[in-house]
């Protein structure tokens, strides 16, 4: 046994066919590099993601919003019930030693508000931009393909 | 005695002098329209905003990130020390009935994302800019000036 | 304006009228001493000691397990709507100077560990007993009268 | 890969000797039966359960109250660095399928206290008794071993 290094993937919990099959590439290329997964547990890019790596034979963990272990899609390996609501959100990327957001919605924001508050590395597929009073703020990530994505997240968690 | 009704105010612990007296004139205004203040409870915009609702005579709740009442700045009249730390973002928009946004760093992009997924309105005064994949998002409300921002907060709010 | 002094009652959602006629009688004597009520905001012991307070004119706070300030019970001024379930427990007891303990079930119990593991001092009503391998522990205080346990949490609490 | 069941097991950061090789016990008898352990990731009890099941190949969760994955003993796979302080302990016990409660403080009581609120079964070693209104509560099953105490817990978690 070992300690188990975990990259955090966050998205909505609905989403279109192509950011699904991004997700799910995300998954599989993070399986491939033993790197486990961890995510808010649910549907849409959470399931995409953890089908990924479960099917690559990777580590799946959700951290679900809710106290019900059978709230989590099937992909889930280790299942943290919290009960929290969406305050669960700040669990999620801590958790990961840098943060891949792809697509998303308010939720995802405050994930990614989160991560660059406490020095987490984010990287961004198809995901928010931000700026402040005309600024555009440049400590988002930008990546063009899910490969991108996981060499870019590996190099800036030091994996 | 009667339920009070409340506003979030949110924005950094530092921050520029000009925007500290634009927090205090939110907090001065807010009190004079017999509505309540509620913020993280910490130093610079949280303690600007609750030295104007103070000094205005309203009221000032703090939602603390520590455990401890002492560390509230000296201008908050209901402490709650959560020790939750920064998933008490959450907990500080769920309290207003709109948010007024003011400046701020990333925790404060954590809270305009956790009230834009459930609802509660947004105004922005010199504060975060959002849009995903090239377009930009305009849920956030924007105000010139603090007189606008708690003009358009409390119609936001029906209050 | 000053800081409001706050002391935490707890107890059950459910309760007899001989124990809702308890806790509304603590929330008189809380609100004559000019102490506020902290509470779980929802019905049962919390409704009553709320309906006592409010009815003396004092202040009363609810920190609800829901993100919904609809489900406060009427006699709440101040509504912290967490969304974080009963996680909010913690939160309850830490707002309090000292906490009265009336009745109650299990999460009850968990507000009386919380504030035993941090120091606040407890004053039980018909409440919890605790031991462990068979020794009694006595750090929760009997009252057995609403009059003494508001005096003897008041003084403990240094009010 | 497959869906982890996990056992949550709670207890002091501090304990004796003997207290610390019945949570050893506990954890290698539970990887024994290949059900992983879920705990609050620090040091005493929960380094000890820990270390018993990594010894014997099994999986070890930690749930820690701070954000920072290096205060996680050196036995968890899995670390959960929450941020959330102690109210990370309703999420501890959420996360199993039963709780074994091995001696423990306020902490501990806490614990305990969620897992009856929500129906998880709760076994004690050496652990808390409670009651109300001079009533014992009968509702903690009592273990007198390590083998006992898993014994117990699986087969109220139907494992």
């Amino acid at each position: 046994m070992e300690t188990k290094e975990l990259i955090a993937v966050i998205g909505g919990s609905q989403a279109s066919a192509d950011i699904l099959e991004m997700a799910e590439q995300v998954g599989r290329l993070l399986a491939a590099r033993d790197v486990g997964v961890v995510c808010g547990g649910l549907t849409g890019v959470m399931e995409a993601v953890c089908r990924g790596a479960w099917q690559a034979g990777g580590l799946t963990v959700g951290i679900l919003p809710t106290n019900r272990v059978e709230d989590a899609n099937p992909y889930v390996q280790v299942k943290i019930p919290t009960g929290i609501g969406t305050a669960r959100n700040a669990l999620v990327v801590r958790s990961g030693r840098a943060v891949i957001a792809i697509d998303g919605g308010y939720g995802t924001l405050t994930e990614i508000g989160y991560a660059l508050a406490e020095g987490i590395p984010v990287v961004a597929l198809a995901s928010w931009e931000i700026g402040i009073d005309g600024k555009a703020d440049s400590a988002i990530n930008r990546a063009a393909t899910p490969e991108e994505a996981v060499e870019t997240a590996l190099t800036l968690a030091n994996l």
